[in-house]
Parts: structure tokens; sequence; C-alpha cells
């Protein structure tokens, strides 16, 4: 049994985290809510008992087993050295660590063997490329993917409570004909959509596309894998949907998508939901709250002799951060024991 | 002045065919507002007035100069040989006609010419095609554009002003706490998305995704135009975005970026909306009632030296309906009166 801390149990993410733990039936013997001393002090409930969220102070490592952040990067910097001086296993969630080459960025359905024995501190990926990894690596088993050109529909989750909370109260005044008034992110988000709003950097492109590019190329250790991404918020709670154009090294890959059918119907991580006849395809209302990542419309690119389309949908509070964190947990558990 | 008739003036886009052709001053002599004998009844108000919506019948286009069809493709193939007959020019909005290759498909900013002496019927586009033309137009001025990798974010307003209720009605539900039921489109819409619900086709395409494939090439007069088209409805009310992935025939595009940046600017029906350090780039919240399509987001690919992405909004029921519908009329009318 393990003693297992939480950073940041008081966000949407730590939430989901105390839920994820305990549906799994992760063996903690002690569980340490922390936050920010601003945060810290509410009663947390988990596993029939309840939690006190406490101050996040480098102390309430001692003797934890596993750490897992999720309270933003610079808390991660923060603080993680103080989790691994206290001998624990820490998960990141965060961005802080996943360019540096020395820490493994896993998905566990795709790279587990990424995190070597030495390995202490493991990072959590991004949602997007978390959850595109998945329905991407059962593919890449049955022919190399060469390029990705892919169009996301990003839900509020992504930025955290408060921005689910905006969106329901925005959407709640716009239906009572009063003034929609953006609170948690930069535009109006009431029935509306908008590029992604991490900042734009040098190449164009935005904080949120650039790390799904880098860390595709990680997750898959294919770093010649190419990559072009648009990153989109759409007005969807917790799941994050998206449109997949998948170049491979095939010069006619019509034949092999009986193969790659089967590759997804079998991959483990992967639900096909692809019902033509009832117009049936993967959608957030039916991914939010599921482990799975909702995989369906894989079809030959007319466009492309050597392509195909895929639609794919996941939680991203679960495969997309929690459930994630939690299964590179359930990795590591094993060593831990020896 | 004219003698004007509107088929379908009862729903969404003939609501904003009445009110364009207000707007735009069109020289209107006399308004005939048509409509199913179980929508025919009401008065719709028009230039201070009011018009009593009869019933469709060949007999109700006597005397008129144009008649606008926006009733669904059989009631078109029904009735516009009537209105040709009575002499009248045809500006149809449904799909009936528009795979006619002895019938012009046409967006007055993109393909003018189209529009033969002998035309009398002449199709208006789908409203993702006459949207993504006004914006591939310009580019395509600067270098010839080769395969476009489009995702689409449509709105409720597509399927019709029943839809647009019915996202408001199941918003309301589900923030209320009631079961959430979907009435007009087949899935669940309240902070939902899917796959876009017209039937999926023999090539595994749906029959929206199809259209603009086969539209986008006749429109921008480029038969050899590839393109590979994924279609989804978000829960927005009436404005479509779309994710465009754009590989021109340049072997390195990036030189050219300045004039098509400059192209954009200048195109008719373009407004450029890019404002990268306040991450403000086209939304359906600013589209909503505008004319102009909203262009931003113009970038090099890191994935392929000849492509760029780009990223346009524009109201399905102006600039992808009535206001493209319009335009083709004022684009007729001189011919019509030497």
């Amino acid at each position: 049994m393990f003693k297992v801390a939480i950073v940041g149990a008081t966000g949407a993410v730590g939430a989901e985290l105390l839920r994820v733990l305990e549906a799994r039936n992760f063996p903690v013997r002690e569980l340490v809510a922390l936050a920010s001393p601003r945060s810290a002090g509410p009663q947390l409930p988990f596993a029939g008992g309840m939690v006190t969220v406490a101050p996040a102070t480098p102390e309430a490592f001692a003797d934890c087993d596993f750490v897992f952040f999720s309270a933003g990067a610079s808390r991660s910097r923060e603080l993680a050295p103080a989790a691994l001086a206290a001998g624990a296993h820490v998960i990141d969630n965060s961005s802080a660590f996943r360019t540096d080459p020395a820490i493994p960025l896993v998905v566990p359905e795709v790279n587990p063997d990424a995190i070597g024995p030495d390995h202490r501190l493991v990072a959590n990926p991004n949602c997007v490329a978390a959850i595109m990894s998945v329905a991407c690596a059962p593919l890449a088993r049955v022919v190399p993917l060469r390029r990705l050109v892919v169009a996301t529909y990003q839900s509020a989750s992504g930025a955290g409570a408060l921005a689910m909370e905006d969106l329901e109260v925005q959407t709640r005044d716009y239906l009572a004909g009063r003034p929609v008034i953006a609170k948690v992110l930069p535009h109006p988000y009431a029935f509306n959509l908008f590029s992604h709003n991490a900042a734009i950097e040098d190449n164009g492109y935005n904080g949120e596309e650039n790390k799904v590019v880098f860390e595709m190329k990680k997750i898959m250790q294919q770093p010649d894998l190419l990559l072009s991404v648009t990153c989109v918020r759409v007005p969807v709670l917790r799941a994050h949907s998206m449109a997949l154009n998948i170049e491979t090294t095939a010069a006619d890959v019509a034949p092999l998508i009986p193969a790659m059918q089967a590759a997804l119907a079998q991959a483990p991580g992967v639900r096909v939901v692809d019902d033509r006849d009832r117009n049936h395809f993967p959608m957030p209302n039916e991914a939010s709250g599921a482990d799975p990542v909702l995989v369906g419309r894989l079809r030959a690119d007319p466009s492309h002799p050597g392509a195909v389309n895929l639609f794919i949908v996941g939680d991203q509070l679960l495969k997309g951060a929690a459930l994630n964190a939690v299964q590179l947990a359930e990795l590591i558990a094993p060593r831990r024991r020896a």
C-alpha cells in the first residue's frame, strides 16, 4: 500500500485524480491532498472518508511513494525536486518537464518502455497528445505514419474547473438575454468558439499547437513524424474531439484499411464507434466520463492515395489527464513494491 | 424595378433573404412570399409593409423577374421549371442543380463569369463551399492550390430555424438538469458536437462532405483540385468555421506568404481578423450577421514546405446562403433591365 500525494487536489484534474485512484482500486495507504495556501482548508471525499486539503510545502512529501502534480508548470518546477528528494515517484501533469530529453513522456498504451529503471519523474502528456497517440499507435503498427494534419475541438475543462463553470454561466446569461461576459477565457464562449487561448509563439502557432507537435513525436518515438495542428476551443464541457488526416508511408493505403480497422478494434484504450447507417460516430457526450478514446470514421482520403481520415474523442480530464496519470502510477507500482 | 418571389420564405434562409434584399436596396417592385401549403398564411414584414405567405404553386410565378428557391431540392426540382417558363431568372439555394454541368454554380467574388448570357437558372452553393471559396480564391491568384484538407465547425442554422431553436431548448434543459431530447438533429446537441448529420454515402463520406468536394472544384474552376473534408456540427447558432490546410503548387510557400496576406486584405468579401498579441482571430460571434468572411491565422505549415494553414468563419445564413443569392441577383439584374 502506498502513500500518495496530489498537488492541486482542488482543481478539475485533482478531483478526477481522487476519483480515478478510488475507482481503479489503486492501493492507497494514505492520501495527502495538497493545494496552494489560498486553496487549502476544504475537505474532499476519498475512499469513504474525508481528507483535508493542506498547503503544498516540501515537508508534505515525507514518506510519499507517489506524488501527482497538477497545479501548473511553475508549481511543478518549484516542488518536484522536494518530492524526489523525499524518495517519491513523481507524475507531473504540467508541461514543466515534458521537453526534457532525460525525462520520459508516457502514454501507457503507446510507449510504456520509455520509463527506465532510474526514472523517478515521469511527465504526463498534454491532453490532446495523450488522446491522439492512443488512436495513432495502433495504426502505426500496421503502417508507418508520415504526417498528421489535425484540427481540434477542445472543451472547457482543458482550461480548468472555472472555465467549465464560466461556460455554463455565460450560456445561461445568453439564453436569458443578459450580457455575456467572458471571465476565465479571453472571448465569449456561449454558443461560440475561438482559436485556443494559449499565446501565439514566434512560429505563428499557439503554445498548445506547439506542445502537441513536440509531444506527439516524443510519445510516438518518431522524431521525423510531421505534424500540422490547429487547436480550437468549442463550447463543450469536458471531452476533446479531433479530426485527423493521417498520411502513411504506403503508396496506396486502401488495401491496408481492413487491417487498420482491426488494429483499432483490438487496441487497448480504444473503443470504435462507427455506425454508418445510424450516423453514429464519436461524440463528446459519450466520451465524457469514459476511459477509452472513442474512434471512428476511418476512411481513405480521396485527395491522397497514402492517407486516411479519422475522428476521435477522448475525455480531457480522464485519458487527457487523471486516468493517464494513474495508469503511469500503476506501471511503476510493481517496482516500488520490489 | 423587379417582381421577386421567394419559395421557402418562412425558413431560416427565407427570412434572411427578405432582410438582405431590403438591406441592400435590391430594386423590388413586388415581393411574393411563398411556402408549402402547410406553412402559408403568416404575414412577414418587408420594406415597411407586410407580405402574406402564399402557397408555392406554378401560377405564383407569373411576371416574376427573379425567383429564389430555398425550400429543399425536391421543391426546387418540382417548381423551378414553372418559374423558368414564366420568364424569371431562378436562383436556387438547394442542391438540386449544382452538379448539372449546364448550370452555373457561382460565388460572385470567385467565378462571376460562369454565368453566361443564356443562363436563367443559377445554383447557389452549399454554405461551406461558398464561404471557403471566398477565402481560397485570393490565395489561388497568388499561387495555384493543389490540395485542401478541411475540418469544419458547422452551426445549427445549416439545418434550419428549427435546429437553431432546438439547440437553445436542449441547452436550457441541460442547464436546468432536465433530460435533453434531440428533436431536429439526430444526436444531443447541448454542449455536444457530432459528425454532420447528412447520410454517409458509398465512399464513406457524408453527403455534406461530398458536396463540398464537388462544389469547390466547380466554383474554383479547377477540376484537378484535391480535397479531403470532415464536416462536424458544433453547438454554435449561425456561423460556420473551418480549419483549412492548403497545399499549394509552390515548392516553398514561405516567401509567398506576404503576398497571400496582401491578397486576403484586398479581397472582396473578406475581412482579415488576425491580432496575434490579443489572440483575436475569426469567431462565430463576430461573423454572425456580418457580410464578409472572417479570415485569419495564415501561417506556414511546418509539416509541408508548400502548405499553409488558415482559419475562416462565415455567416451560414448570409454568405453561406441568402447574401450570396442576392449578390447573384445583383449580378444578373443589369441584363434583365436591358
